[in-house]
């Protein structure tokens, strides 16, 4: 931790800063120059009286110099991590994981009837919500436990996994007992209690970065999950808030190779959301997958116009099938492939 | 409901979408120019199927004339709601109320100290958390309940109600059975469940708006908690994210005036999280008195670098009371008091 | 300027930095902890090596001490400065100035006749457009040339200095030549020759931040002006661009304290694009004179709905009249003044 | 336009707005619901007229369903536009073109060096700034015309082509006279005397979106530029301003089939600038050509930490060779090629 003081601070101030330093147990290492007096304290722990240092009359800026998380760092874990799920799939593997599905589960025939379309066009991984976060009391909140079961099923009949989310402590546990992978949603990326309660089973957790998390909060909130003892976290980056209006939201893409420098977790992206418009999602998923991406989350529906939710963010099973098969020509001409 | 059709689109599609407005028991108004066809789709609960309408091909944009929240709205209520608690605080009337204390409740002899000084520096509501939510799981996560008993005897002893955070839908009780209003924080503004909790029970609800939260969707919060029948419900500003990197976030004062036009719920701001730094906290709560804040939530610390959160934007004692005389000339010059 | 090297950087990488800091003519002040070296290069100009040094392989991170502007910052002058013009405004003092009047002038009728209404309203300073920056090549681009001079017609016969905005390096002469006051406009806060030019001439300069803009880049571009000169600097927020869709702009009031605090410069408030919203102007102008402003700039029409520019921000003369007579009450409310 | 007026408005205002629309030439259409009133007014220009109606009493809302470009615009001009340099560059067709060099010319051995380089790494454009926007007045602001010749020399000398910004009227001339594209940078795309200037030669003009310019403000700067004659426009995002600071820009990706969907005008995005971090350059290169971009332009230099501008972001040479053979193979797998 680096402490700037202010300029022309007397000296009684600098002997309370470098006083604090001792008596925390570290060693202060200064620094001046004709304007300025740096105060370095550096060591384990250091960095988490950087609040305490600021709140100090006297003292113009403090910066950290250490991660404030750790088990998500790559200083921690050097190697990429796998999330594997059954015998077959290992997200954060050279495949290219592609995971799709309606927004909500509206009814079993529904989601049946999709299940069998993404199979077919080229998924790994069923998508459905049986709990939607949605912005308004008035609109369709999802199906909830029945919605997980005809997911279950659909999940049966095709041989293909599933991720829901779980929106509270008690639906971890119940997408967990029905689903294989645990969504996590961006409005509950600071939901700390279901944080925890994800770190605290084993199933797989997939986090989506909140529309303001900054990477660093995300991170930090990947480390709640870490730090319970579930290692099985998928990073997911979906579209950020921004003044751009001609798309819902700004699909960050600098988030994936920041995300692989300062982590070793999985890396997925969600141009469906991201983007917010059809027409958008094919071409935003070449560069999801171009840009390192280990997996992408995609909307399908097979009759958008009478979709309960996000209907017009949806691709249908046609357009789904035709994209995936573009995305695996590029995902083999960076060594990596889907199908 | 205003559908614009795609130029040049054909005869069959704008069937399809005409024949859909009379399906749904709609008359649709179709208005023809040189280049556009509108059709406009009006009458109770037509905006719900906006998003469907989006999402039909050869349909260029859709746009809601109706507010999608009611409860909340200005056209709901016509005179300004006040929240009552006892006999003498009621939040939304000519009195502008004074909401101060520690971020984070650290000890007992710490919130007994601190209550006085805000009582007697012209503090009329005791803020203090008892859970804190805290974006590192490493740092100080609060003292839970005991916590709360701190803060309900410093309430006695000083005669001063109070307010405190809860983030989980247990919370929600437990905070009602201490406190006398239940924060909803930033973080969970679109957490459903909890919402829905501080709906279902009675004790008056603080809403912070999350650092992205759009003014509408704050309002569609609101609406979850009225929605369940708990009419009590006070919006707090508390800054929103930008790009602005001096202050901790952006104080959005243009929000009291649009809140208050959109809505009769009462509008509190929070120049201490707005600014983050301690020196910048007077001046902004200056111009949140002046532009019609019903309330403002400041923290107050009597030690801030010994704080175990938030010291670098706490006042201490004595700025408190010295701002708050000043605060009181300012309300007295827009016809309302603090003091 | 302090340079963070990269955990487990080689002894050859930590020589190199070294030995550069030294070769450049300062002393290395080396502090390291378990995990991190930090080197320390302080004195005068080290910090314009900063990207140099960030170029380096082996070094994490680099953070300036120093402020990268100099005139402008409140270390070379401690006291306020005060801008005048003529022998009685003195923008900076006590007095809150009120500069008022159209967006663009439409004619020499309607400049006179909002001229006359803006001065007994309260107003000290007439605005308006000569030369205007309209995002639409198609819209009115103002009268140029033949409008400044409706304007100086219109500040003889009322006895009120002027400000108008120039776009180019020639319009500074011209706009200088009629007007009082030279605005460089939000779109123009980076195009540094004009910002040279104005720097070159003598009249006031007012500088309006841009709607991305950072205030550690408002104040660089204020040194562009300084550096040539001319003194006589004010600074303008008008409102920052945000993901907030209900208003315009949002108008950041934090900016005040801080650049109150930053520099020694006046600081105007422009609710009028801060909001865009006719109806919020008032309850904004309040918050602005109680944040501390030095001035306000308020768009001012007698038919809003024929205004070739910004109708829907502008206040009727008796709207503008009443509204300065209340700022005046919170302006005394905080020892100044404005009538 | 579409006009929505506020419920319970009187009739006489509703008049008012209806003998307004009839008084301009248009048909009203008028749609009545329960709670609403919406007039419309379709037909040429009538979208000109949104802000005069938005500032009258009684009306809600006014969106417009024109776009307000038209040279720029997809329903202008169906087939993608080529912009042509030489016999061989043909900007918009299928080859991706590769624009790199320097952020600014420091010498002549320089300039000849990385020309050199960039030619042999796959480059077909030479990119390199004689005049440098900094938003320091104590930066290094480039050669100036000195710089320019140099680039010629290195443009002759190589057989590649060059583009250099111009900030000033003059310089456009300047810049013509010796480069053959003329670029005008992200702070000066809405200063519209320098648009103007652009479009009234005949050398192509390289438009770079600014930091918080919306894409509808971007299309909008492009027709400032058609509407003189000039129809040799490339559009270029280069990242734009959010929260997030883990990189100095966010790059709007999503732009690209938002332009694509919009406008005719040839896409080149700025990865360099859009991260501002050397070791992200090349992920988010390859995700430019996946999505579509018709070329990239790259900051190179031969010895970064010594260069005066940009050193952070700038590749090596040899690291731009090898990036330029992994973005061939993903262009070839779109159907596109580099080399």
């Amino acid at each position: 931790m680096i402490i700037t003081l202010k300029r022309d601070v007397c000296r009684s101030v600098f002997e309370l800063v470098v006083g604090r330093v001792k008596k925390l147990g570290y060693e202060p290492h200064i620094s001046r120059g004709k304007d300025f007096t740096v105060v370095g304290m550096i060591g384990e722990g250091a960095d988490k009286w950087k609040e305490s240092f600021e709140s100090m009359e006297g003292v113009e800026h403090v910066s950290a110099i250490q991660k404030p998380y750790k088990l998500a760092s790559r200083e921690f874990k050097k190697e990429d991590s796998i999330v594997e799920i059954g015998d077959d799939i290992k997200i954060g593997s050279k495949k290219v994981y592609i995971m799709a599905g309606p927004c909500s589960i509206e009814s079993r025939e529904m989601v049946l009837k999709i299940a069998k379309a993404v199979k077919e066009g080229g998924a790994t991984i069923l998508r459905g919500g049986g709990f939607k976060p949605r912005s308004s009391p008035y609109t369709f909140q999802g199906l909830g436990e029945k919605g997980l079961k005809y997911m279950r099923e659909a999940s049966e009949e095709f041989e293909i996994p599933t991720i829901s989310e779980a929106m509270t402590v008690e639906q971890v546990e119940l997408v967990g007992k029905y689903c294989d992978i645990i969504q996590i949603g961006a409005r509950n990326i600071q939901n700390y209690d279901l944080l925890k309660a994800a770190g605290k089973q084993k199933k797989p957790v997939l986090l989506k970065r909140g529309m303001s998390t900054t990477i660093k909060e995300l991170l930090l909130s990947a480390e709640y999950v870490l730090s319970q003892g579930n290692y099985n976290v998928i990073l997911c980056e979906r579209g950020i808030r921004t003044f751009e209006d001609s798309t819902r939201f700004t699909l960050d893409l600098n988030a994936v190779p920041v995300l692989k420098k300062l982590s070793h977790l999985p890396v997925i992206l969600d141009p469906s959301h991201g983007t917010g418009v059809r027409e958008y999602v094919s071409a935003m998923a070449r560069a999801c997958v171009a840009v390192g991406a280990d997996g992408l989350i995609i909307e399908v529906h097979n009759c958008p116009e009478e979709a309960l939710s996000d209907g017009p963010q949806c691709l249908l099973p046609d357009q789904f099938k035709s994209m995936v098969k573009e995305l695996d020509v590029i995902a083999k001409a960076i060594g990596r492939y889907i199908l």
